[in-house]
Order: C-alpha cells, then sequence, then structure tokens
C-alpha cells in the first residue's frame, strides 16, 4: 500500500509544476502582455473561479435605457490566462447598447429574456442584421463595430461571452464624445457637422 | 462627389481583401488544421451568424435526466475560425453532466434557472466545487476534469460557452465504457473492478 | 565525395518536409481560417515575394484628398500565411485618412514625407495624439479606432505595417454611410441626428 | 579594422534587445499566464539549458510497477517560454502508466526499450491503441485521455515531449480517488459504485 | 437503459463536431498556413498515429559520419496540426550534425547513447555549449543557430522532438554552397573568401 | 443628462479593465516570456508610442558601409505585447547587410531609396534573389537566413518591420566569429578552413 502512495506521491511533485494552468489575477500585481501575475496557489479557492455580479439586472433608468454588466479579468480574477470573459446585457425597453467594438475579442450572445435587434459590419461593408428572440445566439467576429437594441415592448436580457479575459469595450459615441478628442479633430476625421459634434460633446462630457 | 465616391470605391476594394475575417464553414468542403474551408463571400447571410438551437430544452428523459445541446462549428457554421462557441446545458431534477473534459477548450457557465453544484479537479489535484444559483457564472481551465449536478428541486438550466469553434466533448464514462476499449486495459490503466467495468459496459453499451 | 552528397540528399528530402514554412496563395482556391491554401512549390519564384505596387503615390484628387494604397494578401500573395503585411497612405495638403479600425492588426507606421497628425483612442477612452514629421513612427494598438491627417503644407506619406496578411480596414464612415445599414438603426446606435445620417449617406452612397 | 567593429558594437546592441528569446525561469519569481519571469541575463549559463534527471530510471518498486520522471519547466528552467518540455516513462514487467491527460499538450512518444502498448480515446469516442516496439514512435492529442503499458517481458522505457514546458498531468484515478473530491459527487458523477468508490479511495489516500 | 443509450447518442453526435481535433494529413491534398486538409475521419486508424522509421539508424557511411531521420508531418502525417514532431540523430565517431536553424520551432534533445557535444548561439551573441552524456537533455531555442558533434569514441545517438510537426531544417553550409547562390553574393554577404566559397560549392554540388 | 452620465460611467470602469490592450513596457521591471511587465496606466503618454530614432541615417563608415537602426522593444517601449516592430537600413555604395536571421520574426521590407538587391533561402534550399528598386516591397519569412545589398551607385535606404515587438538579430559572421565560440568547433561544424575562421574571427573579434 505504502508502495501505491509512494509512486502518486512523486506523480503528485510532477503535477504541481503545472502552475499556470490555473493563474488567479492578483490585481494589485504587475501586468504583463499575457494578463496580471498569479495569485499564490495555496490562497487560491472555488471562490476565485465564481463570479455572482451578473445575477443582478444593470441600471437601466438612463438615457440609453440600457447596461452592459462586464464579467471580465478585473471583476473575476478567475479568468486570468483563460481566454474566455462573461458579460450580461440589460436593455429596458427602447433599449440601446450603442455600436462599439471589442478590440481584442470575438463575441457570442445569447437571449435569455425578450427580443433583440443586432447587427455587425465587416471590413467588406457587409451589413449583417437580425432580430433574435429568446433563445437565438449570434456571432459578432473580432474586432468589428456591432449593435443590440431592444426591439420588443418588454425588458431584455443576453449573456454574452468573448473569447478573452479581457476584450476591451470601446463605444463609438464615447470614444468620439466622450473625452478631450479636439472637435475639429473629430469633425475631419469623421466628415460630422460641427453642431452635431459640439451636441453629443455636450451629451457625453467631451471637452475639446 | 464622384470623387468621395471614388475613393470609397478603392478603399472598399482594400476591405474586400479581409476574407479571413469571417469564414463561415462550408461543412461539406475540405478540413484543415484551423477548421473548415469558408463558404463563398457572396452566399454568406445573416442567418449563418445566427443559431437558434439552444432555444428549446434538450430532452432529459433519460437515466442522468440530463442533456447538452451543443452550438458548435458542426451545428453552428459561422463560429468557424471565430474561436467560440456555446452549449446550453439541461438538467432535470436530480441530473448529472456526467465528469468530462473538453480538450481543447476553456469553458464559462452561466446559470439561467435553478441551482448546479459545479466543480473541476487541477493537474495539482485540488478540487474546486462550488453550489451555483441562477445568475452564478464559474470557469473551468481548458482540458481538465469537471461536471455539473442539479443540486436543486426544479429543472436547472445554464448556458456555457467555450474558446473554440470546435471545443470536443470527452465523457469519462463513455470514453471508458462506451466503446471498443477492451476490458482488460481498461481495468489495468483505471484500477477498476473487472465487474464494476463489465456492469457500465453493458450499460453503456460498450463491447470489448 | 558522393558520401557527403549522399548525405545532404537525404537532409534535402527533409528539407523539403516544410512546405508551410513558405505558402505563397492560390488566391483562386479555397479559403481557410489560416489564410489561402498554397500555390504549388513547383511553381514559386522570387517574384512571389517581391511587391511593386506601393512605388506610386495614390489618387488623391478626391475629396478626402487622400488614398491607401494595400500590400495585403490579396495584392501580395507571397504575404499568405506570414503574418505581416504593409501599405502606403498618401495625403495631398489638407489629406485625410478618416477614422477606422484594423479588427485584426496592429499597425506601425513610419513617416517618409512630410508632417502628419495621427491618434488613437483606447477603451479607457484615452485619446493619444501627435504630430509626426518625416522620420518618426507611431504605433496603433490591434483593433482601435485611430486616424492620419495631412499638417503640413505639402504631399505627405506614410510606410505602415500591419501584424497580419489580411488585417481588415473597417472605415467608420463608410461603415455607418456607406451601405444599406438602414438610416433608423444607425441613429438609434450612434445618436446623431437624422439629418446627419441622411447627409453622409447622400455623400457616400448608403442606402436605407 | 575599428570600423568594423564599430558597427558590430551597434547591432550588438541591437541584438540584446531580444531578451526573450530565452528566458530561463526564475522560480521563486513571480508566476504569469505565458511562464515565469526570466532569471537575469547575465546570470544564464549553459547549465540552464541542460538537464540530467532523465538519465537514471525512475523508481518502478510500487504496484504500478511504473515511474514518470518529468522534465518540465519546475524540474528543468531553461525550458520556460519555449514551448517544449520531455519526460522520461519507465515500466518494469507489468508497469503500468495508469488512463491520464495532458490539459495543456499534445505528446510525442519514442520507446527506447522494450515493448509498450499505448493508446488513447479521441471525443468522438474512438479508441486508439497500439502495441509499439523500441525504436516506434506514437503521438496523444492534445487533452485526450491516453495510457502506456508494459507489454513486453522486460523493463520499458520511453522518452515523451509535449509542447509546452508545462504541460500538466491529470491522472484519472488520482484525480477522482485521491483527493477530498466527495465520495457521493464522484460516484454521481461517474456511475461507478460506492464500494468501488470507497476501495479506491482507500488505495490512494483520498478522504470525503 | 434504452434512456441513457439515448443520451449517449445525442452527446456522441456532438462529439463528432470535434474533427480537427485529429487531422491526419491528406499529403496529396491542398496545403494551408496551418497544415495539410484531414484525411477522412473514416480512414482514420490506429497505425496514423505510429511511425516506426526512428527504429533504425540513419546511414553515417558519408562525410559527416552522421545522419538526420526525421519524423516531420511529411513522414508521420498524424503530426499534422499538433505542434509537435520527432527526429533521430545518429553520429559515429567524429560524425558531425553540422551548424543549423530550426526556422518555426524549438528542439529539445536527449541523448540515447554516447556522449555529445551540443550548443547553439543567441541574438546577442552569447555561446552555450556543453558536453552531453548519456541521460543528459538540451534545449535549443526557437531558430538558433545549433550543432551537435559526437565527443565520445562510440557511436552516440540522440532523439530530438520539436514544436511543430513542420520545423524545417535550414542547414548553414548547405544554404551558401550547396545551391544556386551566386558565389559573388555569398562572398559579399558572409566576408568568406572566394576560394573557400568555391572549395565548399564544389563539395557541396552549389553552382553560381 | 445626469442619467446618460450615469450610464457611461459604469461603461467606462468596465473600458479600464483592459488594461493589456496597451502594456507600454516598464524596460527596468522583470521580464516575461510574453514580453516586459506595463508601465503603470497613469504614467503612460502620447511619447510612448512614438519613436523619432528612426529619422537620421546611421552610420555607415565602417567596413561594410552599412547600418541597421532598430525600433525594437527595447527601443521604443510602446511596441511591448503588440506583436510588431520596426527598423532602418541604410546603405552607402558597396554597402552589405550581411547574411542574418530574425529567429523569431518574419520581415517585410519597402524601398525608400536607392536600389537593393535581397535575398533569402528556404529549408528546401530554394534562393529567392530580386533586384529591388525604390518603392518595391519584399518578404522575408520567419527565422530563414537573408541579406540586403546595395545594387545601385548611390545611399540606398529601406524601412523594415517585423512580426514581433523583439524579434532578435542573428548575423551569421558576428555569430561565428565575433564571440568565443572555439575555433575547433567552429571548424567542425561548417567545414570553413582553419585559416579563414581565424582570419575572420582576427577581424571581428572572436576569441577561442
Amino acid at each position: 500500500m505504502l508502495h501505491i502512495l509512494f509512486l502518486f506521491s512523486l506523480l503528485f511533485s510532477i503535477s504541481n509544476a503545472s502552475v499556470t494552468e490555473i493563474c488567479v489575477a492578483d490585481l494589485k500585481g504587475p501586468l504583463t502582455p499575457s494578463g496580471y501575475t498569479c495569485k499564490l496557489a495555496s490562497k487560491v479557492t472555488a471562490e476565485d473561479f465564481v463570479f455572482s455580479g451578473l445575477g443582478k439586472p444593470g441600471n437601466t433608468t438612463n438615457i440609453i435605457k440600457a447596461a452592459v454588466t462586464p464579467a471580465f479579468v478585473a471583476q473575476f480574477p478567475g479568468l486570468n490566462g483563460l481566454g474566455i470573459s462573461l458579460a450580461r446585457l440589460d436593455l429596458a425597453p427602447a433599449g440601446v447598447i450603442p455600436i462599439h467594438t471589442h478590440p481584442g475579442a470575438t463575441e457570442a450572445l445569447f437571449v435569455t429574456r425578450g427580443a433583440i435587434t443586432a447587427g455587425f459590419i465587416t471590413s467588406a461593408n457587409d451589413v449583417y442584421i437580425k432580430r433574435l428572440r429568446k433563445g437565438d445566439s449570434m456571432v459578432f467576429p473580432q474586432g468589428l463595430l456591432h449593435f443590440q437594441v431592444n426591439s420588443g415592448k418588454s425588458h431584455a436580457m443576453a449573456i454574452v461571452s468573448l473569447n478573452s479575459p479581457n476584450p476591451g469595450l470601446q463605444i463609438l459615441d464615447y470614444a468620439l464624445f466622450g473625452n478631450d478628442f479636439p472637435s475639429a479633430l473629430v469633425e475631419q476625421t469623421t466628415f460630422l457637422d460641427d453642431a452635431q459634434v459640439k451636441k453629443l460633446k455636450g451629451v457625453l462630457g467631451g471637452t475639446g
């Protein structure tokens, strides 16, 4: 009996080598191109691989009548190094997730409630739009502009997954009108009218 | 006016170069290590990026009282080359998704209904188990043994995503007892008793 | 003497195994997620690895007073499978490369003539803008919105490289206003005014 | 003469930039998803790229009459970041390497002594088994269950390589019966009988 | 009983989706940047994953008194898409594997017989050389110049693995002197003397 | 108005998660297999993404009458984690960039001035050579031996890009003759004559 235990002790020490098989993010540690450094293995618990933040609807009492609740590595450190993340979309009636990209990830969406019209545009400038109902799935290829709008009469909800723990989220309106990007340059590089740019800068808090 | 159209025509021809940005699988074409060859761009429609098969519960009137409904590339050709897939888990009361691995993908799970106890085991032989409720998420790192069981009194459902269009699914019981893997070798390499192996081979239709 | 020739013949047959070391695109063959199938090795010549199309300035007699000349895999088949491509930017005085993304690649730019003001915006909504002169280089991380404008008085030119043979090019204006993306959805997902959308659709040939 | 030295000094400073070309693991430093941080370049020696631990047979005086001796990054720090590792298998007569997976790597095996029957099972539930003799090679695709047993009368030995410096090793018996995975859950997710589970937990030191 | 069979039939159809989990090369089919197209699944057998060609010593009765026997994808089609390959080195007394690179792979070597002095040179121009004995392992990072010489009195043998099914092999002497690379260009780009270049071109069959 | 600001504040906190979207190298921090650790986000400026060092010609008053000026991660920290780098080649009349490899990257070259004859050699021992003029581009696949020589009468210049922030540069002459690689081993593994090796060791400062 001792013999087999001996063997497996040996094998066990082998297995311990596999440290990056799991690498729960130490969010206070240094960041690297491949993600955060790993929390000490001895401090990892089952809680690190579980996230409850997608259980509650986001607050949709805002102008877009919608909310995105992320479960990316910054919220869910167990995803570090694992190539996947999640998010929850809530859309009140008439709610809109404005056109945006995820610079580093493809997105797959599953509608859990209501009806959502979603679409994306390719580099070849083809537009693919579909009205999705509860139970439908749709995929949005990496880096392409896409959107989701509530096309039903009731609250809509979807779960999305992205194939990166850190997919990024670049919302067009916010990128153009919600920062210090100078209006003159916005206008020059988008062909939008000055009045339009200033109006949206006003709404979204942009300066310049 | 013509001028700008001229410009954008030029740019448009550039954009058309990005053919593998989307590569809807031609499931009848040759397969390659990176996935299926692409359907002709001119035949791609919005339908290719949408899948409705996860909208209905799988049939759980079986011994495990559970079902897995996949949306992998073979079911959802629009996923080809995009590094992501989905599946739906249905677990009737007492239902079980038996212990299994996805050889080529990490899995993220979101509970949409009921309560599920899920867990995985690492190469370091640590066991991480949690009881998840509706709204909870859990991640299962690539290639590791994991399971899900209904730990509530009602039907449970989850949506899972995997970071491969073709993640594979290796169910332990089926791999050991549901094929022609000779009983003597199963016993020799698992230390299971002959009676146990033959009993399960009988149930699962294995031979040898 | 024959002995060493014998050896190297053997080694030579080994070397021939390395077929995907080079994989010049057969642009008429099937496409896969990893690129085009390879031209027969016996038909590959030095010409396949050379491209002359970046030698001449693009036509800038258009409204944006600029041109992008690509050397992506569709123009330069020798790049297939090699993870890199090039393009040439020409900007007449007041020329603009409108805001755009490359969904699948990071870009590095080198100014060969004139002065260019370039910038990009991150997911964290930071804006990084610099005025570049001849001899300056700038990098634009994968998938992020960026632009280049001539900020001098003479013709400007830059060579850009992208770390994909097929980087894609999604020009914001063209994606929003140059196709059949319905105006109502454009307005709903961008917050742009109806008049603005219709004006730019008119300029760029969009319908819907 | 000085001129050329000057040139090469310049080039030499370029070359020094290539720090991650080699990245010997600092096993006491932080771990990242891509591996360990690198030992200081000035302290790297030829010894870091050499490992002698596979030169001696592992101890096979145990119940499985076999041993696995790893040369993974934890034992052989020079492998860090290099995408490869090695291990030595020793099988006394009747020795068995129990069914297991490497969650993050494909394995290639070369028999250096004796006869070994080896096999693997795919997600499609096909079983591929072969009796290998000295000089034969076999490949086991990433993440799939596989095993090796001595099928000769003398000691058998094999060298295996894996395409990860940290491939992981998940031995089925140890994962199910050698830790605190509760017996009730093991039985529920494997369909094994309670007596069988408790017997093997007893042998392998499992609790719960 | 039928119930559980029903379930597993369903799961079985899922599993069949994982077609690129294994992708045995169809060496007569088209080649892609990710490797060869896959042999039909129905024609795959255990033989495809086994290779016997490394069992016999290569012929070392040549001037370098050495031989390389490859098990790359062209010889061992089961490796296609799997990220690994093997080769056997045989070195008679005074045998030499001349300085070479593998452009697309890192190499790990295990000495099975005799004594071998091996080394590599980095971009930082550091030289790492070690005399290896039977049982020693050494790693050669991707793309770097390296060599192996017999430093004992008897036949030496090693098994090497490379983390690509198609690693490439560029032998310096053969690249410089064994083809139609014009002598004038060889001399200009290597600083070797004309007599030296012509002498080696004569030995290795080079022209120009 | 507050409502929409509220929403975007929420989204902004999401976006901040995307920390490795940009990861400017902290060159004094630890190095990992995926690159340097990231500079604090709060200290990143537009300057980090711009490099001016390629604006001036390298010093070509040396024996090879040429110079390579790198913009790799060590010179241009903003490239860290981004998979691309640049360099400038200057070749005075009769200038030569000696035969070399980049162990970890493919190179694309664009001639900005003069005429350059460039070439590379494959593992299959094919030699691809072309005379390039201003405006021509050429690609050199990863890890293969290649060279550039001035084939015009005036100064020539090229911009090259490489698909790694840290591509490495292994110059054949420097690797063989510019370090402490023992002459006897150089001769044994290259078949070069002792006089030739010693002559070049003398020129390049090699010892041993």
